[in-house]
Protein backbone atom coordinates (compact mmCIF):
# COMPACT_ATOMS: atom_id res chain seq x y z
CA UNK A 1 0.00 0.00 0.00
CA UNK A 2 1.47 3.23 -0.81
CA UNK A 3 0.57 6.60 0.40
CA UNK A 4 0.69 10.18 -0.95
CA UNK A 5 2.75 13.15 0.24
CA UNK A 6 2.94 16.92 -0.26
CA UNK A 7 5.81 18.88 0.58
CA UNK A 8 5.83 22.09 0.91
CA UNK A 9 9.62 23.27 0.86
CA UNK A 10 11.48 26.81 0.86
CA UNK A 11 15.20 26.39 -0.70
CA UNK A 12 17.65 29.22 -1.30
CA UNK A 13 18.45 28.61 -5.03
CA UNK A 14 22.60 30.09 -4.58
CA UNK A 15 23.78 26.41 -4.60
CA UNK A 16 21.94 24.52 -7.16
CA UNK A 17 21.91 23.77 -10.93
CA UNK A 18 17.84 24.53 -10.28
CA UNK A 19 15.00 21.79 -9.17
CA UNK A 20 15.05 19.65 -12.01
CA UNK A 21 17.36 16.51 -11.28
CA UNK A 22 20.53 16.32 -14.39
CA UNK A 23 21.75 13.65 -15.94
CA UNK A 24 25.08 14.97 -14.86
CA UNK A 25 25.72 14.46 -11.03
CA UNK A 26 25.15 17.84 -10.28
CA UNK A 27 22.86 19.05 -7.26
CA UNK A 28 19.83 20.43 -7.61
CA UNK A 29 17.40 20.66 -5.01
CA UNK A 30 14.92 17.50 -6.93
CA UNK A 31 18.55 14.96 -6.84
CA UNK A 32 19.15 16.21 -3.20
CA UNK A 33 15.94 15.91 -1.44
CA UNK A 34 14.78 12.50 -4.02
CA UNK A 35 18.37 11.20 -2.30
CA UNK A 36 16.99 12.56 1.10
CA UNK A 37 13.78 10.17 0.50
CA UNK A 38 16.00 7.05 -0.80
CA UNK A 39 17.84 7.11 2.69
CA UNK A 40 14.96 7.60 4.75
CA UNK A 41 12.26 4.82 3.62
CA UNK A 42 15.02 2.66 1.43
CA UNK A 43 12.89 3.24 -1.55
CA UNK A 44 13.43 4.71 -5.18
CA UNK A 45 11.15 7.75 -4.94
CA UNK A 46 9.98 10.55 -7.36
CA UNK A 47 8.74 13.77 -6.51
CA UNK A 48 6.82 15.60 -8.53
CA UNK A 49 6.97 19.64 -8.30
CA UNK A 50 4.31 21.99 -8.99
CA UNK A 51 6.72 24.14 -10.90
CA UNK A 52 10.67 23.73 -11.43
CA UNK A 53 12.71 26.94 -10.49
CA UNK A 54 15.90 27.95 -12.57
CA UNK A 55 19.16 28.05 -11.49
CA UNK A 56 19.29 30.38 -8.71
CA UNK A 57 16.23 31.10 -8.29
CA UNK A 58 14.75 30.60 -4.65
CA UNK A 59 11.60 29.54 -2.77
CA UNK A 60 9.71 30.13 0.43
CA UNK A 61 6.48 28.00 -0.59
CA UNK A 62 7.02 25.52 -3.49
CA UNK A 63 5.35 22.05 -3.40
CA UNK A 64 5.63 18.87 -4.46
CA UNK A 65 4.26 15.43 -3.99
CA UNK A 66 5.53 11.54 -3.78
CA UNK A 67 4.51 8.20 -3.11
CA UNK A 68 5.72 6.14 -0.25
CA UNK A 69 5.48 2.18 0.44
CA UNK A 70 3.82 2.11 3.72
CA UNK A 71 5.10 -1.42 4.95
CA UNK A 72 6.23 -0.30 8.53
CA UNK A 73 4.20 -1.53 11.94
CA UNK A 74 4.43 2.54 12.50
CA UNK A 75 2.69 4.97 9.25
CA UNK A 76 4.59 7.83 8.61
CA UNK A 77 3.71 10.95 9.82
CA UNK A 78 4.09 14.42 8.69
CA UNK A 79 6.42 15.68 11.40
CA UNK A 80 8.81 12.53 11.38
CA UNK A 81 9.37 13.19 7.12
CA UNK A 82 9.77 16.73 7.49
CA UNK A 83 12.58 16.41 10.35
CA UNK A 84 14.17 13.62 8.66
CA UNK A 85 14.47 15.44 5.09
CA UNK A 86 15.86 18.38 6.80
CA UNK A 87 18.32 16.61 8.36
CA UNK A 88 18.85 14.54 5.50
CA UNK A 89 19.33 17.28 3.64
CA UNK A 90 22.11 18.93 5.43
CA UNK A 91 24.29 20.80 4.73
CA UNK A 92 22.14 22.16 1.47
CA UNK A 93 19.74 24.79 2.31
CA UNK A 94 16.33 22.87 2.09
CA UNK A 95 13.88 23.02 4.68
CA UNK A 96 10.77 21.34 4.75
CA UNK A 97 8.18 23.46 6.21
CA UNK A 98 5.21 20.77 6.03
CA UNK A 99 4.47 17.44 4.89
CA UNK A 100 1.19 16.20 4.80
CA UNK A 101 -0.80 13.22 3.83
CA UNK A 102 -2.97 14.03 0.52
CA UNK A 103 -5.64 11.89 -1.59
CA UNK A 104 -4.49 8.86 -4.21
CA UNK A 105 -5.10 11.46 -6.55
CA UNK A 106 -3.45 15.08 -5.40
CA UNK A 107 -1.07 16.41 -7.94
CA UNK A 108 1.36 19.07 -7.29
CA UNK A 109 1.62 20.45 -10.22
CA UNK A 110 -1.84 19.73 -11.97
CA UNK A 111 -3.71 20.94 -9.35
CA UNK A 112 -2.23 24.01 -8.38
CA UNK A 113 -4.89 26.63 -8.77
CA UNK A 114 -2.48 29.73 -8.19
CA UNK A 115 1.09 30.78 -7.76
CA UNK A 116 3.10 33.81 -6.36
CA UNK A 117 5.99 34.70 -7.42
CA UNK A 118 8.04 37.59 -5.79
CA UNK A 119 11.18 39.40 -8.10
CA UNK A 120 12.98 41.62 -6.05
CA UNK A 121 15.20 44.81 -7.02
CA UNK A 122 17.45 47.15 -5.11
CA UNK A 123 18.04 50.43 -6.42
CA UNK A 124 20.87 52.51 -4.70
CA UNK A 125 24.59 53.14 -6.03
CA UNK A 126 26.46 50.90 -3.86
CA UNK A 127 26.11 46.93 -4.66
CA UNK A 128 24.00 44.99 -2.60
CA UNK A 129 26.10 42.66 0.35
CA UNK A 130 23.90 41.34 2.82
CA UNK A 131 21.22 40.35 -0.02
CA UNK A 132 23.88 39.91 -2.89
CA UNK A 133 22.38 37.11 -4.64
CA UNK A 134 19.08 37.74 -3.75
CA UNK A 135 18.37 40.64 -5.64
CA UNK A 136 18.72 42.46 -8.85
CA UNK A 137 21.16 45.73 -8.53
CA UNK A 138 19.33 48.87 -10.16
CA UNK A 139 21.80 52.23 -9.84
CA UNK A 140 19.16 54.60 -11.66
CA UNK A 141 15.80 55.51 -10.59
CA UNK A 142 12.73 53.72 -11.89
CA UNK A 143 9.44 55.05 -13.16
CA UNK A 144 7.51 53.33 -11.28
CA UNK A 145 3.91 54.65 -12.02
CA UNK A 146 4.81 54.25 -15.70
CA UNK A 147 5.92 50.81 -15.22
CA UNK A 148 2.73 49.76 -13.17
CA UNK A 149 0.68 50.88 -16.52
CA UNK A 150 2.83 48.72 -18.15
CA UNK A 151 2.51 46.05 -16.04
CA UNK A 152 -1.29 46.26 -15.96
CA UNK A 153 -1.29 45.32 -19.72
CA UNK A 154 -0.08 42.08 -18.92
CA UNK A 155 -3.03 41.49 -17.08
CA UNK A 156 -5.82 38.79 -18.18
CA UNK A 157 -5.60 35.98 -20.70
CA UNK A 158 -3.09 36.42 -23.20
CA UNK A 159 -0.42 34.44 -25.99
CA UNK A 160 2.58 35.59 -23.92
CA UNK A 161 4.76 33.94 -26.91
CA UNK A 162 6.79 37.50 -26.07
CA UNK A 163 7.96 36.49 -22.67
CA UNK A 164 8.58 33.28 -23.62
CA UNK A 165 11.92 31.21 -22.81
CA UNK A 166 12.85 29.31 -26.60
CA UNK A 167 13.02 25.98 -24.69
CA UNK A 168 9.58 26.36 -23.30
CA UNK A 169 8.05 22.86 -23.42
CA UNK A 170 4.60 24.02 -22.52
CA UNK A 171 1.63 22.64 -24.73
CA UNK A 172 0.97 26.72 -25.59
CA UNK A 173 1.30 29.85 -25.07
CA UNK A 174 -1.59 30.98 -23.04
CA UNK A 175 -1.72 32.23 -19.71
CA UNK A 176 -4.10 33.81 -17.58
CA UNK A 177 -1.95 37.01 -15.42
CA UNK A 178 -4.08 37.76 -12.24
CA UNK A 179 -1.89 40.15 -10.68
CA UNK A 180 1.12 41.97 -11.38
CA UNK A 181 2.14 44.46 -8.62
CA UNK A 182 5.12 47.07 -8.10
CA UNK A 183 5.69 47.83 -4.38
CA UNK A 184 7.97 49.91 -3.82
CA UNK A 185 9.76 50.20 0.08
CA UNK A 186 12.36 51.89 2.02
CA UNK A 187 15.59 49.84 1.55
CA UNK A 188 17.87 51.33 4.14
CA UNK A 189 18.00 54.50 5.72
CA UNK A 190 20.44 56.31 3.15
CA UNK A 191 17.91 56.72 0.12
CA UNK A 192 18.34 52.77 -0.96
CA UNK A 193 15.00 51.36 -2.41
CA UNK A 194 13.64 47.90 -2.67
CA UNK A 195 11.17 47.69 -6.00
CA UNK A 196 8.77 44.17 -5.59
CA UNK A 197 7.28 42.86 -8.28
CA UNK A 198 4.04 40.35 -7.29
CA UNK A 199 3.10 38.17 -10.15
CA UNK A 200 0.19 35.53 -9.85
CA UNK A 201 -1.05 32.69 -12.12
CA UNK A 202 -2.20 29.30 -12.26
CA UNK A 203 1.06 28.94 -14.11
CA UNK A 204 3.70 30.36 -16.20
CA UNK A 205 5.82 29.62 -19.07
CA UNK A 206 9.39 29.43 -19.04
CA UNK A 207 11.22 32.48 -17.79
CA UNK A 208 8.18 33.92 -18.16
CA UNK A 209 8.29 36.37 -15.00
CA UNK A 210 12.35 37.01 -15.75
CA UNK A 211 10.93 38.12 -19.05
CA UNK A 212 8.52 40.56 -18.26
CA UNK A 213 10.38 42.14 -15.15
CA UNK A 214 13.21 42.62 -17.40
CA UNK A 215 10.41 44.16 -20.08
CA UNK A 216 9.46 46.28 -17.36
CA UNK A 217 12.92 47.54 -16.52
CA UNK A 218 12.98 49.25 -20.04
CA UNK A 219 9.74 51.48 -18.88
CA UNK A 220 11.44 52.24 -15.80
CA UNK A 221 14.65 53.44 -17.54
CA UNK A 222 12.13 55.62 -19.91
CA UNK A 223 12.88 53.91 -23.32
CA UNK A 224 9.26 52.13 -23.08
CA UNK A 225 6.08 53.39 -22.29
CA UNK A 226 3.03 51.27 -21.33
CA UNK A 227 1.76 51.28 -25.01
CA UNK A 228 5.15 49.80 -26.06
CA UNK A 229 4.41 46.80 -23.38
CA UNK A 230 0.76 46.41 -25.07
CA UNK A 231 2.51 46.36 -28.69
CA UNK A 232 4.97 43.34 -27.74
CA UNK A 233 2.48 41.38 -26.14
CA UNK A 234 0.66 41.54 -29.71
CA UNK A 235 3.18 40.83 -31.92
CA UNK A 236 4.38 37.45 -29.98
CA UNK A 237 8.20 37.72 -31.01
CA UNK A 238 10.28 37.14 -27.96
CA UNK A 239 13.07 39.11 -29.36
CA UNK A 240 11.27 41.82 -29.56
CA UNK A 241 10.36 42.00 -25.90
CA UNK A 242 13.34 42.67 -23.01
CA UNK A 243 16.11 41.02 -21.71
CA UNK A 244 15.90 38.20 -19.36
CA UNK A 245 16.13 39.54 -15.53
CA UNK A 246 19.13 37.72 -13.81
CA UNK A 247 17.71 34.67 -11.04
CA UNK A 248 19.39 36.55 -8.14
CA UNK A 249 15.44 38.42 -7.76
CA UNK A 250 13.21 35.43 -8.03
CA UNK A 251 11.59 33.55 -5.53
CA UNK A 252 8.36 31.25 -5.41
CA UNK A 253 6.20 32.45 -2.49
CA UNK A 254 3.97 29.56 -2.75
CA UNK A 255 1.03 27.34 -4.66
CA UNK A 256 -2.38 27.78 -3.45
CA UNK A 257 -4.63 24.48 -4.16
CA UNK B 1 46.86 69.06 3.82
CA UNK B 2 44.31 66.68 5.18
CA UNK B 3 40.41 66.33 4.82
CA UNK B 4 38.49 64.03 7.14
CA UNK B 5 35.80 62.02 5.23
CA UNK B 6 32.93 59.72 6.91
CA UNK B 7 32.19 56.47 5.44
CA UNK B 8 28.89 55.02 5.79
CA UNK B 9 29.19 51.44 5.44
CA UNK B 10 27.34 47.97 4.70
CA UNK B 11 28.62 45.00 5.02
CA UNK B 12 27.65 40.83 5.79
CA UNK B 13 29.39 39.76 8.57
CA UNK B 14 29.35 36.09 7.77
CA UNK B 15 33.13 36.29 6.03
CA UNK B 16 34.85 38.39 8.55
CA UNK B 17 36.30 38.08 12.22
CA UNK B 18 34.44 40.78 13.01
CA UNK B 19 35.31 44.90 12.19
CA UNK B 20 38.80 45.03 14.64
CA UNK B 21 42.10 44.75 12.45
CA UNK B 22 43.41 41.65 14.03
CA UNK B 23 47.14 40.61 14.67
CA UNK B 24 46.98 37.80 12.20
CA UNK B 25 46.40 37.75 8.59
CA UNK B 26 42.50 37.57 9.16
CA UNK B 27 39.90 39.20 6.99
CA UNK B 28 38.36 41.75 8.81
CA UNK B 29 36.07 44.85 7.87
CA UNK B 30 38.90 47.26 8.73
CA UNK B 31 41.78 45.41 7.26
CA UNK B 32 40.16 44.82 4.17
CA UNK B 33 38.47 48.99 4.38
CA UNK B 34 42.31 50.22 4.86
CA UNK B 35 44.08 47.89 2.70
CA UNK B 36 41.56 49.05 -0.06
CA UNK B 37 42.13 52.45 1.19
CA UNK B 38 45.40 52.79 0.90
CA UNK B 39 45.31 51.42 -2.59
CA UNK B 40 43.17 54.33 -3.38
CA UNK B 41 45.34 56.60 -2.10
CA UNK B 42 49.34 54.98 -2.08
CA UNK B 43 48.85 56.07 2.04
CA UNK B 44 48.63 54.24 5.13
CA UNK B 45 45.34 55.19 6.37
CA UNK B 46 43.93 54.28 9.71
CA UNK B 47 40.11 54.07 10.20
CA UNK B 48 38.12 55.09 13.07
CA UNK B 49 34.87 53.53 13.32
CA UNK B 50 31.98 54.17 15.56
CA UNK B 51 31.54 50.76 17.05
CA UNK B 52 32.97 47.80 16.66
CA UNK B 53 31.08 44.63 15.56
CA UNK B 54 31.57 41.12 16.18
CA UNK B 55 32.51 38.10 14.23
CA UNK B 56 29.27 37.17 12.27
CA UNK B 57 27.90 40.91 13.31
CA UNK B 58 26.58 42.59 10.31
CA UNK B 59 25.58 46.13 9.30
CA UNK B 60 23.87 48.48 6.93
CA UNK B 61 24.77 51.36 7.70
CA UNK B 62 28.33 51.26 9.92
CA UNK B 63 30.37 54.92 10.06
CA UNK B 64 33.61 55.46 9.97
CA UNK B 65 35.90 58.19 9.38
CA UNK B 66 39.63 58.54 7.90
CA UNK B 67 42.58 61.49 7.39
CA UNK B 68 43.60 61.32 4.02
CA UNK B 69 46.66 63.52 2.38
CA UNK B 70 45.07 65.05 -0.26
CA UNK B 71 48.17 66.22 -2.38
CA UNK B 72 46.13 65.72 -5.76
CA UNK B 73 45.73 67.81 -8.76
CA UNK B 74 41.72 67.11 -8.53
CA UNK B 75 40.80 66.78 -4.65
CA UNK B 76 39.01 63.53 -3.97
CA UNK B 77 35.36 63.26 -3.76
CA UNK B 78 32.71 61.59 -2.33
CA UNK B 79 31.52 59.59 -5.57
CA UNK B 80 35.04 58.36 -6.80
CA UNK B 81 36.02 57.61 -2.97
CA UNK B 82 32.89 55.35 -2.44
CA UNK B 83 33.60 53.59 -6.40
CA UNK B 84 37.24 53.01 -5.71
CA UNK B 85 36.54 51.20 -2.21
CA UNK B 86 33.63 49.04 -3.37
CA UNK B 87 35.70 48.29 -6.09
CA UNK B 88 38.97 47.73 -4.21
CA UNK B 89 37.10 45.91 -1.62
CA UNK B 90 35.93 42.71 -3.53
CA UNK B 91 35.51 40.10 -3.78
CA UNK B 92 34.50 40.90 0.26
CA UNK B 93 30.63 41.76 0.64
CA UNK B 94 31.39 45.42 1.75
CA UNK B 95 29.79 48.70 0.07
CA UNK B 96 30.69 52.14 0.73
CA UNK B 97 26.84 53.61 0.91
CA UNK B 98 27.93 57.27 1.47
CA UNK B 99 31.21 59.03 1.30
CA UNK B 100 31.21 62.95 2.42
CA UNK B 101 33.98 65.44 3.81
CA UNK B 102 33.68 66.15 7.40
CA UNK B 103 34.96 68.83 9.57
CA UNK B 104 38.51 68.07 10.80
CA UNK B 105 37.12 67.88 14.53
CA UNK B 106 34.35 64.99 13.36
CA UNK B 107 35.16 61.84 15.02
CA UNK B 108 32.30 58.88 13.96
CA UNK B 109 32.72 56.90 17.75
CA UNK B 110 32.85 60.33 20.13
CA UNK B 111 30.15 62.40 18.26
CA UNK B 112 28.13 59.50 17.47
CA UNK B 113 24.78 60.48 19.79
CA UNK B 114 22.34 57.62 18.51
CA UNK B 115 22.97 54.05 17.11
CA UNK B 116 20.04 51.10 16.32
CA UNK B 117 20.28 47.88 16.14
CA UNK B 118 17.80 45.36 14.90
CA UNK B 119 18.33 41.80 15.97
CA UNK B 120 16.03 39.12 14.26
CA UNK B 121 14.52 35.83 15.38
CA UNK B 122 12.95 33.03 12.88
CA UNK B 123 10.16 30.78 14.75
CA UNK B 124 9.31 28.09 12.83
CA UNK B 125 10.16 24.51 13.05
CA UNK B 126 12.67 24.08 10.09
CA UNK B 127 15.56 25.55 9.77
CA UNK B 128 15.61 28.87 8.13
CA UNK B 129 17.37 28.62 4.57
CA UNK B 130 17.05 31.77 2.35
CA UNK B 131 18.38 33.72 5.57
CA UNK B 132 20.90 31.54 7.15
CA UNK B 133 23.21 32.86 8.93
CA UNK B 134 21.40 36.43 9.42
CA UNK B 135 18.53 35.08 11.91
CA UNK B 136 18.55 33.35 15.14
CA UNK B 137 16.59 30.10 14.91
CA UNK B 138 13.61 29.46 17.32
CA UNK B 139 11.57 26.35 17.54
CA UNK B 140 9.18 27.05 19.97
CA UNK B 141 6.57 30.37 20.62
CA UNK B 142 7.23 33.25 22.77
CA UNK B 143 5.34 34.70 25.18
CA UNK B 144 5.64 38.39 23.88
CA UNK B 145 3.85 40.55 25.64
CA UNK B 146 5.79 39.48 28.66
CA UNK B 147 9.12 39.76 26.90
CA UNK B 148 8.39 43.50 26.08
CA UNK B 149 7.14 44.08 29.58
CA UNK B 150 10.63 42.60 30.57
CA UNK B 151 12.79 44.94 27.53
CA UNK B 152 10.93 48.23 28.86
CA UNK B 153 12.35 47.46 32.65
CA UNK B 154 15.94 48.51 30.68
CA UNK B 155 14.53 51.35 29.36
CA UNK B 156 16.56 54.49 30.87
CA UNK B 157 20.33 54.79 32.49
CA UNK B 158 21.13 52.02 34.52
CA UNK B 159 24.31 50.22 35.47
CA UNK B 160 24.18 47.03 32.94
CA UNK B 161 27.23 44.97 34.14
CA UNK B 162 24.47 41.53 34.49
CA UNK B 163 24.91 42.12 30.33
CA UNK B 164 28.48 42.98 29.55
CA UNK B 165 31.02 40.83 28.43
CA UNK B 166 33.79 39.88 30.80
CA UNK B 167 36.56 41.56 28.34
CA UNK B 168 34.43 44.42 27.77
CA UNK B 169 37.02 47.73 27.28
CA UNK B 170 34.33 50.65 28.43
CA UNK B 171 35.38 52.44 30.90
CA UNK B 172 32.24 52.10 33.50
CA UNK B 173 28.81 50.13 32.36
CA UNK B 174 26.35 53.29 32.76
CA UNK B 175 24.24 53.09 29.99
CA UNK B 176 21.61 54.99 29.01
CA UNK B 177 18.77 52.80 26.81
CA UNK B 178 16.95 55.15 24.79
CA UNK B 179 14.79 51.40 22.62
CA UNK B 180 13.82 48.56 23.44
CA UNK B 181 11.21 47.25 21.22
CA UNK B 182 9.88 43.94 19.95
CA UNK B 183 8.06 43.47 16.60
CA UNK B 184 6.41 40.34 15.49
CA UNK B 185 5.95 39.96 11.70
CA UNK B 186 4.77 37.35 9.54
CA UNK B 187 8.16 35.39 8.24
CA UNK B 188 6.37 33.12 5.67
CA UNK B 189 3.08 31.77 4.57
CA UNK B 190 3.11 28.99 6.77
CA UNK B 191 3.18 29.79 10.05
CA UNK B 192 6.53 31.32 10.73
CA UNK B 193 7.13 34.66 12.94
CA UNK B 194 9.67 36.74 12.32
CA UNK B 195 10.46 38.77 15.89
CA UNK B 196 12.08 41.76 15.84
CA UNK B 197 14.44 43.57 18.52
CA UNK B 198 14.94 47.45 17.98
CA UNK B 199 17.99 48.69 20.69
CA UNK B 200 18.95 52.84 20.61
CA UNK B 201 21.38 54.09 23.00
CA UNK B 202 24.22 56.64 22.67
CA UNK B 203 26.91 53.56 23.13
CA UNK B 204 26.39 49.79 24.37
CA UNK B 205 28.70 47.75 26.21
CA UNK B 206 30.35 45.03 24.58
CA UNK B 207 27.88 41.76 23.56
CA UNK B 208 25.05 44.21 25.44
CA UNK B 209 22.84 43.58 22.64
CA UNK B 210 23.38 39.78 22.37
CA UNK B 211 22.94 39.37 26.12
CA UNK B 212 19.69 41.78 26.11
CA UNK B 213 18.27 39.35 24.04
CA UNK B 214 19.39 35.91 25.13
CA UNK B 215 17.96 36.79 28.63
CA UNK B 216 14.42 38.29 27.15
CA UNK B 217 14.51 34.80 25.38
CA UNK B 218 14.43 33.50 29.13
CA UNK B 219 11.16 35.48 29.30
CA UNK B 220 9.69 34.46 26.19
CA UNK B 221 10.25 30.79 26.76
CA UNK B 222 7.99 31.46 30.29
CA UNK B 223 11.45 30.44 32.44
CA UNK B 224 11.69 34.26 33.64
CA UNK B 225 9.34 37.50 33.82
CA UNK B 226 9.37 41.39 33.61
CA UNK B 227 10.08 41.22 37.51
CA UNK B 228 12.98 38.71 36.81
CA UNK B 229 14.60 41.08 34.71
CA UNK B 230 14.40 44.42 36.48
CA UNK B 231 16.34 41.97 39.29
CA UNK B 232 18.82 40.66 37.81
CA UNK B 233 19.34 44.47 36.36
CA UNK B 234 19.57 45.61 39.64
CA UNK B 235 21.92 42.40 41.09
CA UNK B 236 25.13 43.37 38.46
CA UNK B 237 26.10 40.18 37.54
CA UNK B 238 27.02 38.67 34.19
CA UNK B 239 26.37 35.03 35.60
CA UNK B 240 22.63 35.61 36.39
CA UNK B 241 21.82 36.47 33.40
CA UNK B 242 20.73 34.19 30.32
CA UNK B 243 23.23 33.45 27.39
CA UNK B 244 24.80 35.59 24.47
CA UNK B 245 22.36 35.70 21.72
CA UNK B 246 24.16 34.18 18.74
CA UNK B 247 25.70 36.70 16.49
CA UNK B 248 24.30 35.95 13.50
CA UNK B 249 20.54 37.85 14.20
CA UNK B 250 22.22 41.20 15.21
CA UNK B 251 22.93 44.17 12.93
CA UNK B 252 24.05 47.84 13.24
CA UNK B 253 21.45 49.54 11.31
CA UNK B 254 22.62 53.45 11.74
CA UNK B 255 24.46 55.91 13.89
CA UNK B 256 22.84 59.47 13.87
CA UNK B 257 25.17 62.47 14.80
Amino acid sequence: MTTRWKLTIAYDGAPFHGWQRQEENLPTVQSVLENALKEYAQQDIRLHVAGRTDTGVSARGQVAHFDIEDNRKTPHNGQSIAKALNALSRPFPIAILQAEKVHDDFHARFDAKNKLYIYRCVRRTAPPVIDLGKVWHIKRDWHITEMQKAANELLGHHDFTSFRASGCQAKHPMRTLGRAEIIVKKYDDFGGQEIQFYFEAQSFLHHQVRNMVGTLALVGEGKWNAADMKAVLEIKDRTKAGQTAPPDGLSLMRVDY
